[in-house]
């Protein structure tokens, strides 16, 4: 089952914002309804949304085909959907450049991110799962923020699909998950996510990881990224940070996983990236909050970066 | 208006499970009640437990005075309702040195806890403003976690009465309020204080705080205590922790606010208490969790530890 896919004409993702209580598939026809899937984190995780943004793409090539101005502008809209994981821009863009060659060719181009993204996943399962035994041995104990599993790719996913090919090794002695308010990606989630997959697991709230870690329930931290800087600082869930900073006094690895297409270079460091702050009525109905969506774990607390192409070993002075 | 109190021969508190919504007053006449009330979190915070314990005790010299072994049963189920905040077990034990005397002597000395938590408040209020301003300058703005306001103590409160104080003094800059999962003490408690205080304040998740701390959105975090050990570790809220790692990282004072009745120097170190784990019922309705009602921070991440007698300064070398 695919979390996000081109079907008779139109995107189908399943409706994240319903589960676990349900698996509702949603068909988005115009670009407007994408923009708002997007917003509302009904499609959300950074590989799928660089899929969303060629697939918003080729939505846009036809629903404006008459009209350059307005395709132009329904392509802004995508690209600019939500500001931080680099994917969205980045896949929205790699469609654009095909709109003078008409839309079965944005088609193309958008399905061609789609089947790199599964492939991706697969790649970065079997080199993530080989670096957590050579890190923690033969049968680590896990813990991992916010949702990376299938729903946040396409199939498979980033640090969750690690944690599923260790499972399917036999060598996953536990997996901890956080529960990531104030969405709940990972109560709601993941916690699916590991219960269709067999897998046992413990939910935690956020703010219990660290002492999680001094307490010695874990063997390493693993989580995906948004978007990784030049120099190594990654940009995740909020909570990422604080998980960083638990491990690093705990001594275990933090360890993150994403595709090259999470990978951008012309972003040099944390400070440079927009953290979406996505407003008070997610986190209270009762005062005013701040809330921002994301947070900066700078590079010198991260272990390693996984993509699907190699391992980033930061520390040992490796660079993205 | 006092969190808890004794009224016409039963033990009268605010049920802080019905905040911000509804404030409540439940009169307690049992020992069994007062224990449930105790265990749901009706009455929580370490000073108000002090009270509560002792209140028990008086509750048990009566309700038991011709059956010395329930007696002595119900005493210690109010001592043992939870275990991790030194200051149930101190207060029921304090009053109940006085068993032998009648209930009215147990029922004085249960008055004496509670008159004391409040001028307690008070001196930590205006010692901990004071250091406040010497570690942060002026006009501070402070992150704080959980509940600590008068809800917490019976009047006053420890880290939210510095709060409340330095705005008395016009002396705030701004306060953020972690929400405090699983509960919610400081998105419903904390917030309804400051709401009836008059004081601006921002709820965030608990997981944001470091990054907050990080990004410069305050210059200090300060917050309460469940138990204080000998070595100057803090048991408090789990989350607090994580922000102490953050404090540390921005290179902030943390600061902890509470009586000398939460220095518990018979515990040499947070390695010897006993963290509640309150199920997973609080956390998830669909999956297992691991669920620490709190944490411990190792004393090297303290900066000082204010009580109602003295400012400890840990990051000179003092110890409880």
């Amino acid at each position: 089952m695919r979390t996000i896919d081109w079907v008779d004409d139109a995107i189908e993702i399943i409706d994240q914002t319903a589960l676990p209580g349900e698996v509702r598939v949603l068909r988005l026809t115009t670009v407007a309804e994408l923009v708002a899937a997007i917003r509302s984190l009904a499609v959300r995780g950074a590989p799928a949304l660089g899929v969303a943004g060629a697939f918003g793409v080729a939505l846009a090539a036809r629903q404006f085909a008459g009209d350059e101005r307005a395709r132009a502008d329904a392509v802004q809209l995508v690209e600019h959907a939500r500001p931080t994981a680099v994917n969205l821009a980045r896949g929205a863009r790699r469609a654009a450049a095909l709109l003078a060659a008409g839309p079965p060719a944005v088609l193309a181009e958008a399905c061609a991110v789609r089947d790199e993204e599964i492939a991706a996943s697969a790649a970065m399962a079997a080199l993530g799962a080989d670096l957590m035994v050579e890190l923690c041995g033969a049968r680590p104990r896990l813990l991992t923020h916010c949702n990376t599993g299938g729903l946040a790719a396409v199939t498979g996913g980033t640090a969750l699909g690690v944690v599923t090919e260790l499972h399917r090794r036999g060598a996953l002695a536990g997996v901890i998950a956080s529960e990531t308010r104030p969405l709940l990606q990972g109560a709601r989630l993941t916690a699916w996510e590991l219960r269709e997959a067999g897998i046992d697991f413990r939910v935690a709230v956020d703010s219990a990881g660290p002492f999680l870690l001094a307490r010695g329930e874990a063997d390493a931290v693993i989580l995906g990224a948004d978007r990784i800087c030049a120099n190594g600082d990654v940009i995740n869930k909020v909570g990422s940070y604080a998980h960083a900073l638990g491990a690093r006094r705990a001594g275990l690895p933090f360890v993150v996983v994403a595709p090259e297409s999470t990978v951008d270079l012309d972003t040099p460091d944390g400070a440079a990236v927009e953290i979406e702050d996505r407003g008070a009525a997610e986190v209270t109905d009762y005062a005013a909050a701040v809330n921002p969506a994301f947070d900066v774990t700078p590079h010198d607390l991260v272990t390693a970066i996984v993509t699907d192409r190699r391992v980033i070993r930061l520390d040992r002075g490796e660079r993205p």
